[in-house]
């Protein structure tokens, strides 16, 4: 029975998301909050389907998309939002006011929706100079305006100093979802291909690397972009053989291929060795004994594809400015249902499994 | 010139802002963030007029209403946004889940626009224990079940232990515009009356004593609800002659009124001796040495009804649930320009002017 049925009582609607995730909802039994809840591996999931969603359960929160969707007469919409407290606030490639454009600009976009307004809310820390609050403003307009959403709306309050960082950033993203597109978790279909847009890991080393914890130099900047452009690219080679997107940010293309196979009930299986990693942040990832696949990405997209059209939507995807090293990395398949596995570059296999505890905090 | 027109440049639709509030946009010289800059006084006119307008420039920012407007095939939407950092998280009559919730709803329905669903982002203390935050969710799913909104998508983050205090909670209300609705600041007529629909300060002064900072006991529960009845019986009562509404949260009936005066180039004579305040909120105000107009509501609005249905528009909110108390408590005229004046109890006439400084931090 589908949640959107008539008359369901909450304990039905609540079974309804358990039956579509084909898994048990994780509990969540935790006495206090961790920095592990907001990591977006395990306990970031026990806490949403254990305490967010039965209490809050509507269709469009149990979908567990990147975005809840509205329909109204004539429209449908999508709409997202995020936090951001990045640490610091400035980093090589980027700062949070990119970022917060860029990170809800692509939730809209990855369920296939043009994005066309944010909103814009600021939680301001006493004693920010005025100058650095200037910098980040227009580092929104600019990302607004090479994304082209307007900022329609906004709020600012100021907490007194040591609470909050510099500053912490709320946007709402709203975009109009294009005809051309039909795509959710439960669309994954056994053979599809897995693309992803790029090279992974070079925003959230890039932070890392930007809090001079290591004693570690390397020019990584990050990757922060809008991704409607190869939204749009694969919407247009793919049309209704693309099954899926998702931007694979906090804890990487592991933490999004897991969520994507835990929603849909499917496998993925990663070519290790196809997976697009840049030298500069795979040593910094092996001297930090961090796996590039658990690493936050802020301008790449995982992309699900039915075998016959995958190699037109790849090579689409490779025309895209900012995805030229775009790669097919492995397949969806009907066993073991909910995981992920990769085969590794030695010739093994191993699960790639959530993310246990928050070993890059605070990286968005 | 209109901001809307053709090929305007930036410094033209800055300066069309300029003009459409018929007074000197404020600047911003100060070095850093104060308190100050998030009293929704003199200091966040400055910030937003001074810095946040000039590098975000678009229409329906610079409109300046309590939300933002996008135009759909076939639907105008109202979307606002709003983060909350009230401490303590819960006082009486109510919690930072409920405002969140009611806050941002508000500001949705008092544009003339049906509520219809919400977004909730949260930056989580580490440290919170689970029972809090339980609350605080139930809190939004119950106030979200009151306002006849749905919470379709949300965001969760952690920031360590000292960042944050408990939780801050932003919310994103999307509505869609009433047709009865033409509202604006720019729609103010002089000889319009000046409707409040309730008594003032009982949210404000309920933190501020929740606080404990001050050796006083008064029973004073904040005023949290959702004002879309209200504003339905108001466009139902007035139609078009209900010219705008405004709900005077952060620096209170006196700054929403200032605010309005400003956009709409308008002054507002209220007269104090019909605007009502609970006997018990007079007297800690009277105590605490804060006038009553200048704090904080989170479930009352201000309506500008031209005078022919001001009587009707009265007697319907009247009969809405919550505000037996409405009152009719001044009119709109043509001089001084972007003004408010107050005949005082005591047959004086004196400015209410814009707050300085930030009498009331943390409120919401």
């Amino acid at each position: 029975m589908s949640a959107a049925a008539n008359g369901a009582t909450r304990e039905e609607r609540v079974l309804d998301i358990v039956q579509r995730t084909r898994s048990r909802p994780a509990r969540f039994r935790d006495a206090q909050i961790t920095m592990s809840h907001g990591a977006g591996g395990k306990a970031s999931q026990s806490l949403i389907e254990g305490l967010l969603l039965p209490a809050l359960c509507n269709d469009a929160l149990a979908a567990l998309g990147d975005a809840g969707t509205v329909a109204l007469d004539g429209a449908a919409l999508a709409i997202s939002t995020d936090s951001f407290v990045v640490t610091p606030i400035r980093f090589p490639g980027g700062s949070i006011g990119e970022l917060a454009v860029n990170g809800t600009v692509n939730d809209v976009a990855v369920s296939g929706a043009r994005p066309l307004a944010i909103t814009l809310s600021l939680v301001l820390e006493e004693g920010l100079s005025s100058s650095e609050l200037r910098e980040e403003i227009d580092a929104v307009a600019r990302a607004a305006q090479a994304a082209g959403v307007q900022v329609i709306a906004g709020d600012t309050k100021v907490v007194e100093r040591g609470h909050a960082d510099a500053m912490y950033a709320c946007t709402t993203g709203l975009g109009v979802i294009d005809p051309r597109a039909r795509l959710s978790p439960a669309g994954l279909r056994p053979g599809d291909h897995i693309l992803l847009s790029g090279s992974v890991g070079e925003h959230g080393m890039a932070v890392m690397l930007a809090r001079n914890e290591f004693s570690l130099e390397a020019d990584i900047r990050s990757d922060t972009r809008s991704l409607w452009p190869a939204a749009d690219a694969l919407l247009a080679a793919a049309g209704r053989d693309l099954h899926c997107m998702r931007d694979p940010t906090r804890g990487g293309v592991a933490s999004a291929l897991n969520e994507l196979a835990r929603a849909s009930g499917m496998s993925a299986l990663i070519r290790e060795a196809d997976v697009p990693v840049d030298a500069a942040v795979a040593g910094a990832a092996e001297l930090l004994g961090i796996d590039p696949l658990y690493v936050a990405n802020e301008g790449k997209l995982l992309a699900f594809v039915a075998p016959g059209r995958a190699g037109a939507a790849l090579a689409a995807l490779r025309a895209v400015p900012g995805c030229e090293q775009a790669a097919d990395i492995g397949e969806v398949a009907q066993e073991p249902p909910g995981m992920v596995l990769v085969d590794t570059a030695f010739g093994g296999r191993r699960v790639l499994d959530l993310l246990a505890g928050d070993p890059l905090p605070r990286i968005c």
